[in-house]
């Protein structure tokens, strides 16, 4: 047969993004150019720069400036939880752990650099929702930013903003080949969605969108937000 | 175009895995039972699963006697990092955090439980070899598991052994659209392909192993120690 299960697609947008900019009009027009049909299902993972910068989060940073980025963090909202150096682990507002509050240099213009939208949820949704009301086709919409993690080397990327279905996949109810209950099994698939997608993008290509056909999401009303595990039940905080 | 950058396909293996297996030729023989031909550049992905009963690692175990689990665990040489109730997160002798050393009773029979391979380095390595001389395609292999993390809910797949390939993708040395060098980044590929990979696994599924063809992976000796972040440099011990 020789089918595969799952395909990724890169999705490259030419040109850069302004304050007001209709991110999902934009991806339309791309995926037109780059020949993908969007189709029921299917995951749309967008890269939470050019959302960013659509929604007008900017802020102004010299390169290297260690100070004025921590007063930029803690405008965020953020708190410190780890310091080394340069490196500042934090923890924001909506709940991520990352580097810096997630403020980042790369891809903007030198001097300016990006901070994580307010509410990714709500953008996913806003993404989702226009680009099912012109194509008609019930998409899912992940919005991803690249975060390291504890413990292992190399960064990942997972799933800030989610819209249009559920975060993780739980197999606690299912049994296993043996028919042993599968307890404690609750996948991120959300997070696996946005590492794949990361793969098409690359840092440096122009490709800040992927789509992902053939998942096994479960459509629902979930969000990223339940994908922060709460403070209190936290053994590494 | 409409070509997919990255097609995943799920390998489906009928019947039990037992000590002294070839894994890499029940591989084989799967793969030409759905029509997979490996390719150069594929990488195989395959639960440890497979791997860890084919080299008799496995260990007895009472369903729920958190006794004898810790006396595994120890055994096993992994150090207690932080206990919540039957929650035991451990670093393994590999440097692995996880819940457990890993052990799991998931699709074993019952009483017993499967331990991770002693050097899923060196597994992924045999498994490789075995698959090149065999198709002569130049693959990648790397062994998984299912892991939780610090700070998100749910688990995700990781890469615990690695052959044929590096396991991070470094952006360090590249500059990003506007011409700024990526300092940071350094991606720890392997991991995005073990979690794309679990999309087609699944937790009951009896698919143990996914061929992911068009990923842009570095070729060369890369390891997965190489993704365990040293303990003196780990801020979250």
């Amino acid at each position: 047969m020789n089918i595969p299960a799952i395909s990724v697609f890169g999705v490259r947008i030419e040109g850069e993004f302004f304050k007001g900019d209709n991110v999902a009009d934009r991806i339309l027009a791309a995926c037109a150019d780059v020949g993908v049909d969007l189709r029921d299902d299917d995951v749309v993972v967008v890269t939470h720069k050019i959302v960013s910068k659509a929604e007008g989060r900017l802020a102004e940073m010299p390169e290297g400036d260690w100070e004025v980025r921590d007063a930029v963090i803690t405008r965020e909202g953020a708190t410190f939880l780890r310091r080394n150096g340069p490196i500042a682990i934090t923890r924001t507002r909506h709940g991520f752990v990352c580097a810096s509050a997630g403020i980042d240099a790369s891809n903007v213009e030198p001097g300016k650099v990006t901070l994580l939208p307010l509410d990714p949820d709500r953008s996913a949704r806003s993404i989702r929702s226009r680009l099912k009301r012109v194509t008609e086709a019930d998409v899912a919409v992940i919005i991803c930013d690249t975060f390291g993690r504890a413990w292992r080397n190399g960064q990942t990327n997972v799933a800030i903003g989610v819209a249009g279905m559920l975060p993780t996949i739980n197999y606690r109810d299912r049994t296993d080949s043996f028919g042993t209950l599968l307890k404690v099994t609750n996948i991120a698939i959300a997070d696996e969605l946005a590492g794949t997608a990361e793969m098409v993008m690359g840092k440096a290509l122009g490709v800040p969108v992927a789509v992902i056909r053939g998942a096994p999401i479960t459509r629902g009303r979930g969000t990223a937000k339940e994908l922060v595990r709460p403070a209190h039940e936290d053994l590494f905080l």
